[in-house]
């Protein structure tokens, strides 16, 4: 693992690292912050999923969680959201909502992406054996959030994998990516015409198909462009409902779907995180 | 005035926005921050100013202030740090710390600069009467901070009118310009080789020559960059010293001159204005 650049903030250390990932067959780089905390100590670690057309970068500039992370010894740690570099292939036509940028946390199984576009191994098994490794991560004590396409990301992951992350939430998630028009171009894309595939890769339909958790909370701005054509929260309402699963939904009147959204309610899902990650 | 984007963010709304200014004679652009507030109430104003290589967006990006902005009800003005667009000179080599995004917050008398390079009296006059204009500005509270180059321009500008500015504070400023490689380039190349017209742009020189304000707070990294060959707040330390001005200078131990410094003491700098901003 190389360090490509640290600098103290909040009293602790936000550093930027890379590493040639086996999962994506690329040098992924991405962001962890780790709060000062005593020799030894092994801190819980908040995994945070980013949206289209986002690196590491955007969380670590815009987020503002370094306050937070700090005052309740939170590790944070933002993956890339896609693989990148030479001969990655990208969308046909370089949109932003397939290809680099948006690898939407599947593995894909279709060419010419099923090389490098895993980042569901990325994000799950590979950053999290690194991070576990290199540095002082309790593993017993993970949670996941994200926001948009990473939203979808953390809400996929943590229903897939609900004894490792203590507590999952999002900004502005794409909760159903089957039925709206970003996901009926990404799931396609990455994993062919056949819907069963997807179905491991949407929030709903995990849900329906069974996938619990104890709780979940969301933000939603009710000013954000992407509202009623891709991100649709009263499906996740519904399907929550339905399954006896706790969703506290925020609509929050005025808000986009821009990082002066999410650094607004930042410390609000770290501090609920913190609670479940006590426990 | 044209407004460019506005996003809600911490209750508020962050705006920026555009105007012709007849000082600089360019559009000239600005990041204003307006806390949620009761109708008709008029707020007072923190001014930021930016270092070299910045616009308005930076600090707006990374500076962290919405929060402590939202709560203690301040304004939070970032103007841009130079002059820009077609017929703007530039330095001879493009270089960062002289022309384009390095105004030094001075009005240029050499040519071919004197006709844009107009900083001093965009931000000191034309500029607070805009804000006065269109924005619920309190002019009889006003306090200014800024950044490396920044700092220069709120420790030159404070030091020059005292009473107009309640609190003047500074992260990692340049103290002495007359003194160091960048105000050597900067100071000559705006206003000519007579040094005594450097004096009223040199906050070391302002205090040397008479110029007081209560008091200063100012943070500097202990692992800048740029401490010792272009910061020195030593010099800044003793001329307030000699002049019984009370200065608070923190020097905190493994920061460096980002924003990850900035922000980690941008809310300490904020409720520091804001007691004063209240008397």
């Amino acid at each position: 693992m190389e360090t490509v650049s640290t600098a103290k903030a909040f009293g602790g250390t936000q550093g930027v690292y890379r590493d040639a990932s086996a999962a994506t067959g690329t040098d992924m780089t991405f962001a962890v912050y780790v709060p000062d905390h005593a020799p030894g100590a092994k801190l819980p670690v908040v995994w945070y999923l980013s949206g289209l057309t986002c690196t590491h970068a955007n969380v670590m500039d815009k987020g503002e969680y370094r306050r937070a992370c700090a005052e309740l010894g939170l590790i944070f740690v933002a993956p890339d959201t896609s693989p990148r570099g030479d001969g990655v292939p990208d969308d046909a036509e370089a949109a932003y909502d397939f290809g680099l940028g948006a690898g939407f946390y599947v593995d894909a199984t279709q060419e010419p992406f099923a090389k490098n576009y895993r980042m569901w191994s990325y994000v799950t098994e590979e950053l999290p054996a690194l991070l576990a490794a290199e540095f002082p991560v309790d593993t017993a004590r993970q949670s996941i959030l994200g926001h948009s396409m990473g939203g979808h990301g953390a809400l996929t992951i943590g229903l897939t994998y609900p004894d490792r992350y203590k507590a999952v939430s999002a900004f502005a998630p794409i909760v159903a990516p089957s039925e709206v028009p970003w996901g009926q171009k990404a799931l396609p894309g990455y994993l062919g015409e056949d819907r069963a595939a997807w179905r491991k890769h949407d929030a709903v339909a995990l849900i329906e198909d069974g996938a619990r958790v104890a709780d979940l909370l969301v933000d939603q701005g009710e000013a954000d462009n992407f509202l009623a054509a891709q991100l649709q929260p009263e499906r996740l309402e519904k399907a929550c409902s339905d399954a006896g699963i706790k969703l506290t939904l925020r609509r929050q009147p005025g808000y986009d779907h821009s990082y002066f959204f999410i650094s607004t309610f930042m410390a609000d899902h770290l501090g609920w995180h913190a609670e479940r990650l006590r426990k």
